[in-house]
């Protein structure tokens, strides 16, 4: 076995070889190691030996026309994120950074049809909601910020589909009570990027949500912060906006969803 | 940017980085860097600089206690490989190759509730079947090779389910007629690990199927070998039986599909 001392510091072949795989990934076309000589500005003989190492480990299988496309091994690797990350854990990691919102509760959900479940949840020390969230808790989807954002990701005639019988019955006079209010709720959503329950849950009670998504770009969990009406007074609402799409794209991100790259937000 | 040539022929510090990717996507508890030094025989020095880069290549992640989790960036090149990989494409370059069978006919299917439709077909040059299989050409599973094949991978009770109205019609004297001679063959077929059509679709033809596996190792397409039984009586029937499991295989190796070692085959 090999065991060298590499002297570089960083690894310029290792971070070289991610790089041919990411052009691979990326390009519409198979790529031959003249392209990804050109592409990545790599001598063609530096680009053939990584090439070579990389269809010896089945990360990049060589075709009959001598193009590159990735291999099965890469799927190894990806199986295993699946199973190592977990949304709720990383929530628990995040939201102690959220230090902009000290007052607020801030809860992580996941749909189940018509409603929504809670998985997480940091309550406000010193809550005055008249609502207290509990992990296992559920609500009716069409209510809950994190719901009407999980919603917004569904067709409209789905909608329409999951609420044949009609909305549930209205927890106060401000509760969504039509399909037609609630695809028009659902409109502005998709437009805005986050979702706003104003009392439609409890009174005095005020959340904004954002979904989370995966790898496929599906939404898997959705993240909402509570305010009851005094805080949300006293707070900026866009600050309080711009933090739970933060936290919704860093989780995003964290569980390997392609968003564009001005969405991201690099952790730290 | 880094231009410099590698001299290394191979590129040990990718091979060393693929490695410590395969160790911390194997192991059932989060490694630091001393256990990956330890696992891989690379000194620590050596492993901390290999992390550093690819912590920044987001294909690995530092947790709070030092240990370290897969990154986001490997589900950019799984996502790719799903895209890029397609079972029919590799079908077509395998079946060449399967110089063993000259006279068969090999057929790749997909399910379709309790039919099986054909994605691919190589039919015999001089073919005296009964049955010429075209593509998109459709047959009831419960008679077909890989659509037995396919049910053998779904529990007894969703077999009964599926069938609730009763087994589609005999195309033959030798058709499975009812549920439980259809349940008594898939345990055969789950004990074997291939599945045998004995002139149960067309009178005079015989076929031998398994299926391909998914990165998820979920069936996504059955491979089969055709024979006339005058073909089949000169035949070695353990032979086509070995091909047809080898195919199988080779094109579930090739989606991604974690397969033991020894069930393995690799290309060429």
């Amino acid at each position: 076995m090999d065991v060298r001392e590499t002297k570089t510091q960083q690894s310029p072949a290792l971070e070289r070889g991610a790089r041919i795989l990411d052009v691979v990934a990326r390009s519409k076309t198979f790529l031959s190691l003249s392209d990804l000589s050109r592409e990545l500005n790599i001598a063609r003989s530096s680009v053939h030996s990584l090439c070579q190492t990389l269809v010896n480990l089945e990360l990049l299988i060589r075709r009959n026309d001598q193009t590159f496309q990735l291999g099965p091994h890469v799927m190894r690797w990806s199986n295993a994120f699946t199973l190592q990350s977990d949304v709720a854990t990383e929530f628990a990691a995040i939201w102690d950074q959220e230090t902009g919102l000290p007052g607020a509760t801030i809860t992580l959900t996941v749909q189940d049809g018509a409603e929504v479940v809670y998985i997480a949840a940091r309550n406000a020390a010193r809550s005055r909601s008249s609502l207290e969230f509990r992990v296992g808790m559920r609500l009716p989807a069409v209510f809950t910020a994190t719901g009407k954002a999980f919603l917004s990701h569904m067709p409209d005639h789905e909608i329409r589909r999951l609420y044949a019988q009609g909305l549930p019955a209205p927890r106060t006079g401000r509760s969504v009570r039509t399909i037609d209010d609630l695809l028009a709720e659902l409109r502005i959503i998709r437009h805005q990027g986050y979702s706003c329950d104003e009392e439609q849950v409890a009174e005095g009670m005020v959340c904004f949500g954002a979904t989370v998504l995966d790898a496929q770009n599906r939404p898997i969990a959705g993240v909402a912060v509570s305010l009851t009406l005094d805080a949300e007074a006293m707070s900026d609402r866009n600050t309080v906006i711009d933090n739970v799409k933060q936290m919704a794209t860093r989780l995003s991100h964290r569980m390997g969803a392609d968003l564009p790259a001005n969405d991201q937000m690099r952790g730290g």
